[in-house]
């Protein structure tokens, strides 16, 4: 597909929460969660809202693509959890940035952790069949809403809140997606979850269950032996896809699980760390806000000259496996 | 898009509810309610998940194209309401049909009402381009789980429970998309609305805001005002691109928003009643669902043959204007 990322751009919400805080609040052993996490700190909402950050981190992605809000044809909300169930949250994304009605389209694409890569996909094929000329993809996640800080913070504490957007454009130059990839392993289905907002237990009848469901859960353990077997191989095939070889990559943005499961993914894929931007340490597990988001940093950072071979890369809930090869 | 629809099924709860019923249990006068709403009855879930009835719809599907799960590569939920937050529904769809793990990507799409059209166009862009052969798009949905029964009960009782499925397929024969097109008023975001369950409410630190918001609600003038103002001239801006004109349209296949909106679209919009699926009256609205199970039904009356010109077309929350035009 011949798409340029045009802009990116991310925002945080203003409070800090240190690891070292966390601990004291808890009354655990100091250094002990940071050790366990390897999360330093992390941003919090206070009283911004999901689609505060959202549109903060759209409006950022526009000023860095040089465009205004009207050149926009599509907004596409790629987070793990809505704002509301309903409407989508993609429309109120596109009331706060100011555009008019009837003006774009506007919806919500969901793979959990993987919802902006998908959503940067379904964005990416509107603009190339020429729908639109620019399309808004957006992640934003209040990570720390429903964490289970009594029964595992050493899971609770990984995560943050944050958002980040891209704004895809047409290429005219060789910029353009090689090949993309989601691959579901719906065996794993229950490794990560959070039971209660859904169909699945009735708030009104069953207030119990959907208490018991309410607080985020996760299992490492399967998570860790579905991707030892799994993920190597799929990376394997992502690139065989994009006919290139692991040191032709310039750089990979993975999804931020954690620092740990980070720096092992890196290694078990064959790549060297050096090739993989890693930021969470400093604002932790932003959902599927943490690779746009480490997208707009290595962009910032200067990691992203034009020609650049880039790889997103990450496993969500659900499980998914899901890659993208660009050149940028 | 060269895209065929190989096959369309439909599951409803076994368990069917008449507005007669309804009156009776609500104290309200014999007919009153019915004629109100327009709606007979309606089928409600008592022991199916929102996940049987997308997977029973899915193998519907299948069977009527002949196929067996194992030839989907792509499974495409989209319902305005999911089975549970973390992960997306379309994985534990995936897992129901007994898809093997990493045979296929599993994913939802969100656009409320509309969500079966957006997800169609998802997945038809990535059969066209090659990316699968054959996908999967289900809507399913528990309209029954959080209605104003007692603040609303002529809004309340519109909903009626069900799912619907489509597989899509390469066209090797005339079959296509001619056109599609989605186009977002968020002026009007807060017209139909279901507060909690996302990230808006703080379930834990906020339970009583929580709750004021767990039920849906909807304020039909606020829609009917800007459907009045600007639904005539999106179904021209739709029939335009298809180079269609409105009596060359075979048949019709709107959202069932309720009986009598639907009466009044379809003049509005200048096609004639027996151009459209209407079928409201006995199942109710289905939210995303709607589109899909009224394709079902005209395939299976036999209104659907080879070369008919169809459009889907509808009205969601957010609020949208959504439509495809297809050659079947």
């Amino acid at each position: 597909m011949q798409i340029r990322i045009s802009g990116t751009g991310r925002a945080l919400p203003q409070h800090s929460l240190s690891t070292r805080q966390i601990e004291a609040d808890l009354g655990l052993d100091p250094g002990s969660l940071q050790r366990a996490t390897g999360v330093v700190s992390r941003h919090v909402c206070t009283t911004e809202s999901q689609v505060d950050l959202a549109v903060a981190a759209c409006e950022a992605a526009l000023r860095d693509a040089s465009l205004t809000a009207d050149a926009v044809g599509l907004v596409v909300s790629g987070s793990a959890v809505p704002y509301q169930p309903i409407p989508a949250t993609a429309p109120l994304v596109m009331r706060g940035l100011g555009l008019a009605d009837g003006t774009a389209a506007a919806f919500d694409v969901n793979s959990t952790c993987l919802s902006f890569l998908t959503a940067f996909e379904v964005a990416a094929r509107q603009v190339t069949a020429g729908v639109v000329d620019h399309a808004l993809v957006v992640s934003s996640e209040i990570a720390s809403r429903a964490l289970p800080w009594a029964t595992d913070p050493e899971t609770a504490a990984l995560f943050g809140d944050g958002a980040a957007a891209a704004v895809l454009s047409r290429s005219t130059t060789d910029s353009r997606v090689v090949t993309t990839l989601l691959r579901t392993y719906p065996s794993a289905y229950g490794a990560c979850s959070l039971g209660a907002g859904g169909t699945r237990f009735d708030y009104h009848r069953n207030p119990q269950d959907f208490a018991a469901h309410s607080r985020f859960a996760m299992d490492g353990k399967a998570l860790f032996r579905l991707t030892a077997l799994h993920f190597r191989g799929f990376v394997d095939d992502l690139l065989t896809r994009a006919g290139w070889q692991r040191d032709e990559v310039d750089l990979i943005v993975p999804h931020q699980a954690s620092p740990a499961a980070l720096a092992h993914m890196v290694r078990q894929c064959g790549f060297r760390p050096d090739q993989a931007v890693m930021i969470a340490e400093t604002v932790g597990n932003q959902i599927a806000a943490s690779i746009p988001f480490a997208l707009d940093v290595a962009r910032q950072d200067g990691r992203l000259r034009d020609g650049a071979r880039v790889v997103l890369l990450g496993t969500s809930a659900g499980v998914s496996f899901g890659g993208m090869a660009l050149v940028l």
